[in-house]
């Protein structure tokens, strides 16, 4: 797993507002947004650097991403994946 | 919400092998994996349809994608979105 601050994430993630799409929790404010809670921390590196190249195509992503540095999506991304997630699948 | 049977998606993920990567469960097994339990049907039906046109790329989804129905992806899609999730944020 990449470094990352947890706390810094935190912080960087209210002045990015990250939250009005994803929440605070990790869990998605819109429909068209992922979930992030407990998300591996090596995709979401992956995505967003795909966002900030331009790779991966996102209006939204893509302007937010753009001025992003390696550190501020350790960080972000360590927040993120470091929300502990318990699932329960529908019955069979 | 789009529509979509959860016991045939059950069955399509046996089938298309999604689990091996991204969990019965939807907790994923690889790193490059997401995690797709309780996550938004609207969000994985656009990124199945952008791994299926190839717009988004990945050589593993490309391929899986590629053949599928627009109702292959509402039931394997309302599978991962009907597991419940409960998260816990980290201590601020």
């Amino acid at each position: 797993m990449a470094d990352g601050d947890i706390k810094a994430g935190a912080q960087k993630i209210r002045t990015l507002q990250c939250q009005s799409c994803h929440g605070k929790d990790g869990v998605s404010k819109l429909p068209g947004a992922p979930n992030l809670a407990g998300q591996g921390q090596d995709y979401m590196i992956a995505a967003l650097g795909a966002y900030r190249s331009g790779e991966r195509k996102n209006d939204i992503m893509n302007t937010i991403a753009k001025p992003l540095k390696d550190a501020d999506i350790a960080d972000v991304t360590a927040y993120y994946a470091a929300i502990q997630l318990t699932v329960k699948v529908p019955p069979p």
